[in-house]
């Protein structure tokens, strides 16, 4: 049995929940409108599928809810946003709307976050300058550590994605939004409350065989993108990301990360990085955005495999889905259902069902 | 038999060849340093095993043996280089002078790039900004299309290499490089010129099946980073690195890339990006690399896998590599060495041995 809700619906539970809890109207609006978006684009893990965790963790005093977002430092160019441990929503909001209006001046901007917290999917931030005709670049230091040293077994790196939107101009965007790990952890939480196996390739044990238990995933790590054959690569680059992300802005990476799934109390200090860039300042943004299109329409009628019937652009498929839940609603599986209920009568709200 | 030759010896014949074909003396003491550079690192298949393709390129006319390199378009946090289709060690040589140059009044810049050609491995141009104490990124349209989008099997797409390097304070930089597929095109070719098969993940056939004879390599594909399991990722990863260093500075990308394996007239109107970050901009610079001498040696000392020896940090092989050959000679096998004599005595220069 899986309930559809409508996005208003869920989106009104959601921000009743932050109001609840302390959170300004305004701000508890803002992250509803967020988390909510998530679950219309199908990332099924990121969105109020984590809304218990959320509430727990800003009972618990984990989460700064009436905080003081500012600029740290910044010129022309870049930026270093303090969240001051507020959701990290409000606080990539914040960053993405600086990198907008800076790359408005200088034709390109990066922003660097520091003492944010787990913001949902990478691909809400990367959106964000397509609405001002500009390319996003996202990443994040990841709120857990499920990922070791190619070689190793030591939990010292996370998932830490990377998101890259880029406008077109009849067509949809292409928003490329992954995980430097073959599957998201997110993916691992969802199939163990579906009660699903995980395919051989998503992690390993501490010995190096398959684990496809996701309620065994404490005995064991992600492999890096690239899997058995290259995960070197994914290595490297979750430990770049971390880099970026997390290293230069003075927010936690490596064996200093909290493990947000497991510790509510400590301060997190998660790193993102936010780049807008403005086609504009390069050449002509119409023939860019024409480009974008031209490539789009190449690869999706070029000749497939045998068997495949459609090539997708990076992004395609969430936005096919964002259309057809704004139409039929979000589905709600029993047990999230319940999860969200759960929350809600503690919280002396409505159930959503 | 391998014979061994040094790092001057080797720079002193490419830098004759470039000048015999009516590159300046300057320039072509560039491209050597850089070319020569790229066998120091280990990068074998990116190095001098290209001279002779080079060379024939620029004996077509297909490369600008004087250039005027220039920035197109500007603002202090980013610039427009266009290269006049001179060969890509100079034009993205000038790229990362100026991203460095911007970046210390800016923090930050990032530097688009029209009108080259291929340059070597990604790596050159990344570490660049480690010598100013900077962090760099690469990104690079490949000169050749071995990719077809996830599902599909025309060749629009190519390894677009992503570099990223991060000074460290006592340790070697970090320097990740790395195509977006499972190996780089250029390792294909150095298997086939050593006569070795290829592992089964590197090429698929246009039936989908493993691809293992480096000399068939015209009967299939690449398989992106993530290979069956994860090449959605591999792809769009390619994707959106060509439409940063490609589309973006209206450089060539998709079906218009010139395959310059096959065609040594067309003007390949190579695109490439590199960016420069300064890590005073965003706090303190020592803390900085404090942080990530850290990270390094916490990587290095954590525990591994059954059987695992040491666990590397991206760049460290290729930087030790450097050491040992900076001391005991770049082994050149037996067909490269008469490759390259061949190229000599064509152009009437002296024997490298």
């Amino acid at each position: 049995m899986t309930l559809h809700i409508s996005a208003d619906r869920l989106r009104a539970f959601v921000a009743s929940a932050y109001r609840t809890v302390g959170i300004s109207e305004s701000d508890a609006n803002r992250i509803a409108e967020l988390q909510t978006e998530a679950d219309l684009r199908g990332a099924d893990g990121h969105g109020v599928f984590r809304l218990p965790q959320y509430i727990r963790r800003i009972k618990a005093g984990g989460v700064n809810v009436a905080p003081n977002i500012r600029i740290e430092r910044q010129t022309a160019a870049m930026a270093l946003v303090d969240g001051d441990n507020g959701m990290g929503h409000l606080v990539m909001r914040f960053a993405a709307q600086t990198a907008i209006a800076k790359a408005r001046q200088s034709g390109l901007a990066w922003v660097g976050v520091r003492m944010s917290n787990h913001a949902g999917p990478a691909s809400l931030y990367a959106t964000m300058p397509l609405a001002e005709g500009m390319i996003g670049l996202y990443f994040a230091v990841g709120n857990a550590n499920h990922l070791a040293p190619w070689g190793g077994i030591e939990l010292l790196l996370s998932t830490n994605p990377i998101a890259v939107a880029v406008p077109a101009r009849e067509e949809m965007p292409i928003v490329l939004d992954m995980a430097t790990t073959t599957a998201a952890y997110g993916k691992v939480k969802t199939a163990a409350q579906r009660g699903e196996p995980m395919p051989p390739g998503w992690m390993i044990d501490f010995q190096g065989k398959p684990l496809t238990d996701p309620k065994r995933s404490d005995e064991g790590m992600l492999l890096p993108l690239g899997g058995m054959e290259a995960g070197f690569k994914g290595y490297g680059l979750s430990l770049v990301i971390g880099l970026l992300a997390g290293t230069l802005n003075q927010a936690t990476m490596g064996r200093e990360v909290i493990d947000f799934n497991k510790d509510e109390h400590s301060v997190t200090n998660t790193g993102h990085a936010i780049v807008a860039i403005d086609p504009a300042a390069f050449g002509d943004a119409d023939r860019f955005k024409n480009e974008v299109d031209r490539l789009i329409r190449d690869i999706r009628s070029s000749k497939r495999l045998p068997g495949v019937e459609r090539i997708w652009l990076p992004g395609e498929q969430s936005q096919t889905k964002r259309i057809e839940r704004m139409k039929n609603g979000i589905p709600l599986p029993q047990p999230l259902l319940e999860s969200l209920n759960r929350t809600g009568a503690e919280l002396g709200i409505e159930p959503l069902a």
